[in-house]
């Protein structure tokens, strides 16, 4: 068992990174850190607020063995204490800290502080695993014997899984959509108010859309051997919030390169990531796209579990009536999982066993 | 006082119309007309259903003379005892009584019925006033005394009040749109599931899209003197559901034919509708349009009231970064006002004032 | 007019009192104050947040008068300004500076800081304005040519004002109570987490059982020329938040001292309130309480803005199987207005009516 | 592997039932009934809905072995076609239908059609095991080689679980009750109105509080031989619905026989059910009830999955201000995993393996 270090563990999305670990063959949590504020603790009192409430959010019950473990600092954290770190942080200390870890240890981050450096892939589960050569690059750049290797933003990881296949099949020109997004997405402290979200929709998510327009295209473009060359195609963003607990919906409309019906994107949607699916990581979903004819699909509170949140369900593929080689579409993504920490550790599992070749 | 009579007056749109008439200037519920099943008693009690409980459905109190008022029954229903036919029937009773009551009486519909028809225009107020001449030709045509004027499909009337301004000004070429609609829209007998609507949406609505993508050109089109002219440019649409009571958004990417800044797509919304207002009309609002610049806002239920449910909330004007000339926006009109029974009531108001010259 | 100054005017409450005096007429507000970081600036101004978004948070537009005033800073407020303190801040500064104010002018307050006091009335609107006579003891006793007068817990307002044409008829034993209580109880800053809030209950909240448990005995109490003798029934509760935006239900079972039956118990609620609804203040409704019989009532969203959300509304009346002389029913008031400001400026109405005499 | 029947098994109770039995290691799903519009389909297509639209309304997926098994006619069932049936029926078609499959084959049923008959036990499990023995009653009263055995209303499955120990231990005297209800106990054809339920509670369920007042007695009843005798404490109630998907919340306010701190009830409720856990049946949890300290729980969205659907929670113990040896609790229990087809399914385990021994 490969030995792992949970940073941020007590923020929400540490939290979803120790239920996924739950139970996991490959990898065991042996140290969990977070801010001066809970360490020295351990995690079950770290969690608790003033009222004596515990701040534990998943529905998950906490293992036994992780609320007795201590919470160490994650500023003086030694990394070589385990094989490999999870980074759930903020992109704050994220920046500071995770490049002091990687010196020594490789780290798969939640946070977007690396994201847009040249020599840094943006990996996401059976779309882009030749990037990952990438990090040989940061490695030798910057003198690393770890590395990191950051998530993508939730909202485009359904979109991007999505597109690859129409983008392989028949090419990508452009890409509108709007984004109705989860409320999980905005964290726990303090999160949403329930004030705004109740019977309401927010048309606006702070500094979202730029990230949503830029990133499919790094993590859609090519490995040139250096680095990797941007795909071509724009995109367009509005992101809105919705009174959804989990599971982020975007409306797509695709205009490819070449013609395409709207049977053949299914049907390249429906066939993709075989090859990704035959490696059995841990986390894999048995399909990375599952297509529904149901019209009124897919639906956040319904869909979003399948394949245990790895899965992205997209619905009412259909012709666009105003762009020449236009398609519509509806995807949804798990965005707590596919989008963040499941989504991370499939990526350890790919990077540990294709990568590093630990296992 | 003109005499009114509301046929269809049991269903939610009915309730609706009655709501807006309370007190009204210039027009006196006199009659109330529905189905068979309601005809006979008593308004009141042709809204108990088997539980002894009613389906009143607004939150405004039943006005008391309404609830004694004797409901009629539709089929039989005598036009020449009114002045004014609101018909809030669902489409099939429309088709088959709206034309019997036309030969003598005007009818303001809220059924989309004959909304398609040649001689028959979509009136919404403030945008295309200079199509009530079009109801002449369908007099003519048809040999009635009265008229059918059929109000819009409820999720467009945002949007094309939205989108006049910016047609005068700066054409437009293409609009590509999302929306998110709340639930009254689908009405209450028995409307959507709680199960299906809690913490959830719903990526589709039954025959939306296509009114979405075709009507808005025929509104904005330009009155011939025989008929109308459908305005050019082309409408992609994915209309969804989303948990929220009143209040449909859009979130609009619209490409303009001349270049334009969001300021100056701004204050031609801001300046637009004034000579509409000032016709004073007892439903219309102070402002057609209100600009917010507060990038959270227009959100379903904090502005969905905003002139008494009449006034369009535009939020977020910017620039897009994919099309040439392109714009992008959310805006927010009131389903059940604006769109549906207050809006037709607005248009009978101009009718009557200024077409039938009765006030 | 009597000149207004609201204290605590940025807050949530302090925004219901501005609403609930737009078109008011006797009072008009001539001044706002709130904290250090507000004053100085204009009111709009003082509202926005480090986003440039608005926490003005009623659905009713900000006055554009009261827009533009300026903030003064309440510690170092002149209360000789105005004829009528409102006070709507937390009870920590109430305490320190509702004393300061009340030495030359009437204060109304929000707050809880003084509730308990045995010098202090807790008004209640038609319910026990004989209690007025207390402010003679307590500015007596003070020294203060002003008084304070506090509004009660908004849980109990609906609570109180349906048990007590019941304690006059009938005599009241003991009460058991769950209340499902609106969000908005908890304000805005941050107010309840949406995460928590959505498709759940929290089953408790902080402090609020034991005011719930206390207060109705005081205010149904007897003024006994000197202070209030507190009535002898025992209250035992449950308090929950259900995800609902505004409007306090109570589910009560009541024993009653003298045996009574669900009919008898309808009829005095019906018939109660009516000398002080004949005083004809601006904000009292017409009815301080509404019976229904439909069974699914009273419902949150339905009912609770009956009367200028100044009706209380009573439903499911029945006899109690369980306890002698035992009825049961479900009543619902609205926490933000009879709960809050609107029930605070009704109070102030009567007292400048009829304390006063001031108009 | 014993052979199983789910009757009325394309209904909501059906469809949990079938999940509820996915790998299950005694229990095979061999046969599928429903009625006459089903039957003669594949259950997949039998779930169609006109849309095309899929009626399985269950988050997992629904297995592909099911979605190929044929639905026979539940009229014409042939019941010796299996070892145990499933009867998910209405109340109506189980009334009639469930005493013909009984005489020759176990019938355990989710409907309340026999619930209140001498001679039948409503068994919970680790509650009442010995009532089982009530089933050679009724089998020898009517002849039956098989028997009929309801579960209990879904609302009152927690609170009788909390009772237990509490009456073991101290006695009850008597029980006042508030239950906030989810809405997935009204079923969903259609279910109730997204418009009733959004930011709403409605105050009623029609038929409820009868059985809620009346059936605890009877399952906490003790078996004399030839029937049950009542336990002796009254209960009221008023039950209400809330927005929320699944879990029914109770504010149970008890009186016990014997005084009790609530560190001892709490104690009571720890410890109960050790030997019914050590069964070891498929569908038990390893706690029938869980005890949190936490003041803001048991919350529905929260804790309703704890021990697979199976546990109740119970939280807010404390002393009562109102009633001699009384005590408040709040307690939680899953509405469609615990309250019906699972522990419908946990009573099928023990009747298998204790009365019937067949495995």
């Amino acid at each position: 068992m490969l030995r792992i270090a949970i940073i941020g563990a007590t923020g929400i999305v540490g939290q979803q990174a120790i239920v996924s670990l739950i139970g996991h063959p490959w990898f065991k949590i042996t140290k969990l850190a977070a801010s001066e504020r809970s360490a020295g603790k351990k995690y079950r009192e770290a969690l608790k607020d003033a009222n004596g409430s515990s701040r534990w959010w998943c529905t998950e019950e906490m293992p036994e063995e992780i609320a007795n473990m201590p919470v160490e600092e994650a500023s003086t954290f030694d990394p070589t204490s385990v094989d490999i770190i999870f980074s759930t942080m903020d992109a704050g200390p994220a920046k500071e800290l995770e490049p002091k870890y990687a010196k020594t240890t490789p780290v798969i981050s939640t946070a977007s502080a690396f994201r847009y450096e040249e020599d840094t892939p943006i990996l996401i589960g059976g779309v882009n695993m030749d990037h990952a050569a990438l990090l040989a690059v940061q490695q030798k750049n910057r003198g690393w014997k770890g590395f990191i290797s950051p998530k993508s933003n939730c909202t485009i990881a359904g979109l991007v899984v999505s597109l690859k296949p129409v983008l392989d099949a028949f090419g990508v020109k452009q890409v509108v959509m709007t984004s109705l997004q989860a409320m999980s997405g905005a964290g726990r402290t303090p999160g949403l108010s329930a004030m705004d979200m109740t019977e309401n929709v927010v048309p606006y998510i702070s500094g979202e859309e730029p990230k949503v327009e830029t990133e499919p295209q790094k993590i859609l473009g090519k490995f040139t051997g250096k680095t990797i060359s941007h795909a071509s195609f724009g995109i367009t963003a509005t992101c809105t919030r919705v009174p959804v607990i989990d599971g982020h919906l975007v409306c797509a409309f695709v205009q490819t390169e070449k013609p395409c019906t709207p049977e053949e994107v299914k049907r390249v949607m429906v066939n993709y990531g075989r090859e990704f699916s035959e490696l059995h990581l841990p986390s894999s979903p048995a399909h990375l796209i599952d297509v529904t004819d149901d019209p009124f699909r897919p639906q956040p509170r319904m869909d979003r579990d399948k394949g245990g949140g790895m899965t992205v369900t997209v619905g009412r593929i259909r012709k666009d009536p105003l762009f020449e080689n236009g398609i519509k579409y509806v995807c949804l993504a798990h965005n707590t999982k596919l989008g963040a920490a499941k989504g991370a550790l499939q990526t350890a599992e790919y990077l540990v066993k294709n990568y590093l070749k630990l296992v």
